[in-house]
């Protein structure tokens, strides 16, 4: 494992356009001063938080709350503030005639609607030179009996391969998968076995994305790190974190030492290596906290996390196991979970010409008064656009 | 236990005005034609349900939601249609001063504000005559540390109290508890333990009041049921059903046989006793699924599966119980479950001149056509409005 | 879909011997008279549900449990009493050496004995005809760090290609997942994803178990059920039900809905066909009721559940399905699911000449009477041998 | 808040004398070399903990594990080594009677014999000075059906009456919940609500017992923390850890974030107060790891997260709780887990004479070494004995 500077050099963690505009839950989302109107003013929060961190480069896009006329402007624009365009993530979710499904629906009609609207999303993948397209589907059922789950998934099968098509060279078709929510019964990728058996169907460029909030309460996701990584699907993490359901809090602020197992997992894997393919993205909701000190916060957590998990000495780890001897094996490494990594962390920002504490950094910046004071007026960013 | 048709002449199930308006997850919300625009339209749906199923002769009020200048007209207007007005529900959930809590805010002022809608709330009930004044609160933290867990149990209590003070006579304060949602940390009422304390500190008028999909996966309802039944303290239900977290679904729906051990308790706890003072609501969301013979299947699913719980031979299953013959215990048990009562429920609605298959004739009745034609214009009801 | 009465005349349900022995927990095992010491007194009792329902067939054996000398003699034995031996049981849980793993364990040595033992147990299915060899594995971890997932997985593989290597031209390698326990960390195999990777890896005679009690809290099963049918790698059942974790409850007493669900997607999936390969298992454990009956229930309650799931109007449900008609489609569903079909089952047995209440028959037999009389002394069977 | 040197200097954790015991699965119960056949070697073992610790100055009793004719002599025997004899656990698990209940059995009989088995406790509480009674019960219901959930929660309600009249002046009755096992539909005593009522009903000297490991998934454990303290009925912990079911893992090995929530609002709410009554106790199975070591690995691990939980800045926290900052408090609550308090703890170790290491001068002693060679023949102990 190469020591944790050079760890720390090659991290980079994607941020989610969304994630500056307003989020919340179907009681009430709280809007605030600030908030990004358009996707420039996301891509200059999000260039913020880079220039803070370091940790930063890319902004993925959602379409279509992202649109615009001219991607290669937006892009432009995205690179003077410092950052690049990533992946490009579709939606299905929000439009009355994806019901009842988009690729799974029962109506070819309404799939190839759902089908363009991915075509259409490679398209702009041209323009802005994103590598990714990341299919999540709202698709399910609410009540047995509801659907065919059957012809569901043989229909969604196709669609993704009508899609695959078109996927490039260098590009990859990313399958988000999710426990539940929206739907309430069934929903038709619920699992990174059905991701993984969908993707291996489609070819080499097909990967899965983990979202640490998508499973099934007492589930070991570091074991489907490994697994995924295991099996060379593994294309990328959403990452954030819950008590309950999909909560889409800040990464680490739910169970910090399931971060650290999970970036262990990552390390062991190769996830991080150059080569790796594994494209690091954070996808939270920041419902009644500060979106950009969230944003900070969530790729700081990241950061530190990856830190300790590769402070673990191998060396002694393994040789525990290799005794039994369980309680040195754990010890070993808790060790590194238990170490306090912040000073070297600050130690490496100042070494790279950034704020020791990026957090108290952005406080004293007068950023957040600046955009309160400019933007006023406008429709606030959120879900719906 | 009295015979099932005497059981059927006396069961009640209240609607919820809100079940009629438009409801959905963070992600979307479908509208459908026909939707109400007021809470006269919702009332009008509610008394076609009552009309065709003789089961839901009240309908809940939801207070802004359903806020009108004269209840006394609104009354008048619902027994023109062979209604009555029941429960009225608070809401401190939608209004900017409650992103951090109402009842249990730090802020005092917004205690106040929180205090002074419920107190408002009671003044609806002078008019309508309401007996229940329901509160479920949203009240909760979403990151640790976020809120002071005690802090805010103490500051519930006392605002509860001073609520309670103007609890009149024939009135009852229901506290709702909830596992989790919309905070996805710490809910200050998540569970029938403190809903319980709260309540038993307050007097006798204050009641729980158990939504069945407000619990922690794997909970034993119809266990808490029997609890609260022998604590006297069982107030009210919100029925409906869940897969996985508060999924608001057609109660019994997920789980029929659920269903039928809750009202199994329910009779055997002495629940639908005329002076039980147990209220039957629903509270559910008709996100993908007609509204109106939604409620329909809903109460008559409250139906079938109280006659069917109805129909346990009791003393079967008490010597097999003393004999500690499980499996004959659990047969007894499962043969009124599994035994088809919908031909006797069929009958008993001829005998009461009700149609024998309320779905059918709600669908034949014309009643959907007509008020997608009339109900054209103006902004259909949700949770906002 | 064929008649119900085809069906049932088709339907095969295997018991497990161990069944018939004892189980319990870790805090008690409850000892019953007339529990079998011998695999001989075992198939006795399985032979009996079998004359009583005409519905089991065949008896699995767990090596080293049901060791004899000879098999060939045992099989003998078993038609002399009108069943056959059936699927061949593996068992690496219980010997010191599997303390840390088996198939997977970091020593070599001990992975070759495990493999070892699975050879021998392809020896005795030559012996006793066996066409399927299931390997549940309780290999894993309970605290982090203190396996190395990734390399675990990767002996796996290995381990199971090795035995694979073995398996006969009309054998078959059953895999079985399960989500924990007795592991309380990481679980070797924990998901049907899990299983289907590594079945797939090793050819078309390594198929996936499914044991209904063996998944996260809220996992969709017949979701799963559908999916594993469709990648044609859906090998067996492991039948029982569960509240809470794996509690090897009576199939279809925690959720009889469910178990209906489960059972119509292996209809519609072809499960139930004469060439599916799909078989059905019981797995269970009666820890406080009587073991015989137990086993007879489980089997009239997969029967009944059947036959309900086979009275799906497919035609309605695909019309209303194809017509977004969410609450008609599940009327459709629902309404299968509440016919009392257990007359038709009665007269069914009738015309079979079996007995049309087999509960009753086998307490009126004296068979138990019998078995307590002349099963004294000896050692009870149990998990233990 | 006191200085965290002064709470480390008043910090107790008693040791469960089973903990030194062989303890397993259903499936298996592995053996060590060294394992104490008597309770004089478990509490040997035990005051080895508390030497190299110095954390641990009591040990729990459970009867009739635990039994012995002379009482004074045992606890003379532990002073002598530096500890004393703490709780009585009673236990009404293991008895044939007991199969269908204790407390709650529906036969009179059944019920005396397990209130006779309480007052025996509370005889052996006299003679070795322990004030506490702790009861779990492992009454309850695999079936629907089986038992009548509200007959025996009074059934409950007399026999725990009947023992609290016994329970003296300086002693207290202590129920523990659990919210399921063995029990797999009903739990007797599932939820801190159900533990709150029955204690109430009883008097000021019942209290309930918090097992951190018996709760429902996603169960905020701190909120129930908070709120038993602030009804003045926490009267004890059972601290262990868990990712699925009642694991009985090593406290703080699954989730040290959680041991940390817990113990900030143990302290919050004066649970650690000279005078607070709390008890803290361990209760775990080590399975598969050394037993000594466990304990030690155990009580270090409280004594490590009561020392971060010290640590909050509490006016920094409610500073930011009264902004509505939930960022800044959120973080003045991290950092504060975060801030590794090893080296301050070694410090405090060495200025009281103890090891700085004690899981490092455990395996430097030749204690294990030794008792292997001393324990032999004889039968080892575990949850029968």
């Amino acid at each position: 494992m190469s020591s944790i500077e050079t760890l720390m050099d090659n991290l980079k963690i994607e941020l989610p356009s969304w994630a500056f505009g307003n989020a919340g839950t179907r009681f009430k989302v709280f809007g605030t001063p600030g908030t990004p109107r358009t996707i420039r003013e996301k891509i200059a929060d999000a260039a913020t938080v880079h220039r803070l961190t370091g940790l930063a480069p890319t902004v993925a896009l959602h379409i279509p709350w992202d649109e615009v006329a001219d991607y290669r402007a937006l892009g432009a624009y995205a690179e003077d503030l410092g950052v690049r365009l990533g992946t490009v993530n579709s939606n299905t979710f929000q439009d009355d005639d994806y019901k009842f499904g988009s690729l799974t629906h029962i109506d070819k009609k309404v799939r190839e609607k759902a089908i363009d609207h991915h075509l259409a999303c490679i398209e702009v993948m041209a323009e802005t030179g994103s590598t990714d397209l990341k299919i999540w589907l709202a698709d399910g059922t609410n009540y047995p009996g509801q659907g065919d789950i059957r012809g569901r998934q043989d229909r969604l099968a196709e669609s993704l391969a009508t899609i695959y098509q078109h996927i490039g060279e260098g590009q990859r078709l990313v399958l988000e998968y999710k426990f539940f929510e929206p739907a309430t019964y069934m929903t038709d990728v619920p699992d990174w076995g059905t991701a993984f058996a969908q993707v291996s169907a489609l070819g080499e460029r097909a990967m899965v994305c983990l979202d640490t909030g998508h499973h099934a309460p007492g589930t070991n996701i570091e074991f489907i790190v490994a697994q995924l990584l295991r099996l060379r699907k593994l294309g990328s993490f959403d990452f954030n974190s819950r008590f309950y359901a999909d909560d889409d809090l800040i990464v680490g602020a739910a169970d910090p030492f399931q971060l650290f197992r999970i970036l262990f997992e990552v390390i062991r894997g190769g996830g991080l290596d150059a080569d790796s393919g594994v494209a690091l993205m954070l996808d939270q909701c920041h419902n009644v906290e500060a979106k950009i000190p969230g944003q900070i916060r969530s790729v700081l957590n990241v950061q530190e996390m990856t830190a300790r998990a590769a402070m673990v000495d191998l060396d002694a780890l393994t040789e525990a196991q290799e005794n039994g001897d369980v309680l040195t094996a754990n010890s070993v490494f808790m060790d590194a979970f238990y170490t306090d990594v912040r000073p070297r962390l600050a130690r490496w920002r100042a070494e790279h010409g950034l704020p020791e504490d990026p957090m108290a950094a952005f406080a004293r910046s007068g950023y957040q008064r600046q955009i309160e004071a400019e933007r006023v007026g406008g429709a606030q960013s959120g879900w719906g656009a």
